[in-house]
């Protein structure tokens, strides 16, 4: 795949506009939701990159935030074309369907391999890493016969249970979600397995700078990547608390379904996937199981019209006039450390929407903003 | 336990009575639906006695039933008490209160043990002879810590699953159903399991006369006895199409609950179960998952009130005319192979219930009638 093809449907970035958007994601307290509202407000990102600073000493920094420099985006560029990557934008024809429709989807993601795959119809497939021979059998199964069916099987790359599923629709077409760069495999056992993956019997994606190296604090973000590319997560084998279970939280979050595979209350690795069965998941013990509760979710529009729910991406020029100090202070004021809807603060406040979310952008740039699950703020006891 | 104790609530039968109950039940052709339905007609069991032969040949029988005798009753009457058991009618104190609410429950049983077992709230634990280890521990754990909580643990005495429930709610107290008749243990390994009830860590029940050994047919009757005593029915381990579905099945009929412990799909004795569990059976792990979904049904007035549901069995000398030849003719008429609801015979013949329901017990007592689940009959083709 070019990373400039438009294809049949969906936006194209200029190489300009890439590299604005690199900046911009790769730039200090902006996540993807944050993103998000900079494009909002600013209509382009090299507006918002442009309005960095000042929104971060109007939010009260107490230090200069880093801004990702057009050198280092250049380079981080180069070096992904010199590994045979491409960066994909949100909207963009290779863009996962299903990912673009959960809350404050990654803008930017790097893919190697072969981006068809990451554009069909996906199943995650997850669980334990010390997985037993019956639980491996069980994923080696599902993600054969789902895969057969016509869908990607997505995963995490990990031991156990991760890498069977990969490993059984290499045929079909599987694809991985990384937690750190691209460029940086793990386990170290799995490179084989993902140098399989890049020469085009799947696709590897990751919302990570390249050369990332990834820490524990990575792995839940990659699960949110795995469960927001999915039609539907299947888990097989799960200890309480375990990673497996973030991902169908997750993915149960986004309105997917959620499958488990029954296994003995004797065995550890099964509590996790039994108490997702008792919360109502759907009990799984063959493809077929996956297949029936899917089908009528496998032809949505989310794949025929992939622009529709993403307007805001459209970048324009429209922007708003920075809020006043009274307005800001008022904004401050109603926020706490309790999460808050930000309907909640504009009603109490009673100012204009655009400026509430205009200084809770500031704030977000300044450090002082922390987003909660469903959309909730809250003011950051970090400084 | 006395046979004669009619303890604060239920009916007391007179020994006379007991002999007539046991002289009719033991007859051909009277099952406990047919028992019903003959009291219900002729008031009392004498009353039904002596109007066996004028039924079966106004049913049309090509040969004479066998009507048990007085003497025979009155043998069986005196081998039980022989053998420390005691018969007890549907209403008496003793019989299990949950059974005297399903449709066409045995009208009398023989029980030998602790009676106090055998009308607390019950909870059914069945599942796969051939069980795994792990089987066997979770029957051990469920039946122990239900036992501990108060509840009844009822099964079938066969090898694995139920042999674990018994024995590890010999403390508490246990209900062994029996296929064949009291004084006839099977399999033979169980014998010690069996004397230990027997003696008083638990209570026996059969619903089939004494010497009666137990043939493949007896058992899903058998199987009817644990749905139709216990409140909930827990499946550990079955494999598709076994015996354990059929309680849970007949279970789910009498409106208990049912609760299926989730297992690999690997293995072929967690296939039924898994069924189960799809079908909507509760997710089982722990006791609590029973302990919690039965509590709001261990208190209600089955247990208080045992005589509210059953007015019909309180002996009296109503009784009606025979049905005319026309009538008889009419129903014959619209019964045929396909199985129906006794209220669309009385809507299409337009005769009274009674008479429709007399010429229907006429030819049950002739043989030609068969009952279906769900109350429905059709003609059976047996002569």
């Amino acid at each position: 795949m070019s990373r400039h093809s438009a294809g049949k449907s969906g936006i194209a970035l200029t190489e300009k506009q890439r590299i604005a958007w690199l900046r911009l994601i790769r730039s200090d307290n902006v996540g993807p939701a944050t993103f998000r509202d900079l494009i909002n407000n600013f209509g382009t990102a090299e507006r918002a990159l442009e309005m960095l600073p000042e929104l971060s000493q109007r939010g009260g920094a107490t230090r200069a935030i880093r801004i990702a420099t057009k050198d280092e985006a250049e380079r981080e560029l180069e070096f992904c074309t010199k590994f045979g990557a491409v960066f994909v934008g949100i909207g963009e024809p290779h863009y996962p369907p299903a990912l673009r429709q959960i809350d404050a989807a990654p803008p930017i993601l790097a893919m190697k391999g072969n981006g068809a795959t990451a554009i069909r119809p996906s199943i995650g497939i997850v669980g334990s890493r010390n997985a037993s021979i019956s639980g491996v059998k069980m994923a080696t199964l599902l993600a054969r016969d789902c895969g057969a069916a016509g869908y990607t099987i997505t995963s995490g790359l990990a031991r156990g249970i991760d890498t069977a599923a990969h490993n059984a629709s290499l045929a079909t077409g599987t694809m991985a979600a990384m937690a750190g760069g691209l460029d940086q495999p793990y386990p170290p056992e799995n490179i084989g397995l993902l140098k399989a993956i890049w020469d085009g019997r799947g696709v590897a994606i990751s919302e990570m700078p390249f050369g990332w190296e990834p820490r524990a604090r990575d792995f839940p973000r990659r699960n949110r990547l795995i469960a927001g590319t999915s039609l539907g997560v299947a888990v097989i084998e799960a200890a309480s608390r375990s990673g497996s279970l973030i991902t169908a939280r997750l993915a149960a979050d986004f309105g997917r379904l959620v499958f488990a595979v029954p296994g003995s209350p004797m065995d550890p690795r099964c509590h996790g996937t039994n108490t997702l069965l008792k919360n109502g998941s759907i009990v799984t013990t063959e493809a077929l199981d996956l297949l029936e509760a899917l089908s009528p979710l496998s032809n949505i529009d989310l794949f025929a019209q992939p622009q529709v729910e993403e307007p805001a991406y459209e970048e324009s020029e429209t922007f708003h006039q920075p809020p006043g100090d009274v307005e800001r202070s008022m904004v401050i004021d109603a926020l706490g450390p309790t999460p808050v809807e930000v309907n909640d603060i504009i009603r109490h406040t009673q100012l204009s929407p655009s400026s509430v979310y205009l200084v809770m952008l500031e704030l977000d740039i300044a450090g002082r903003l922390q987003r909660h699950p469903g959309g909730l703020v809250s003011l950051s006891f970090a400084d």
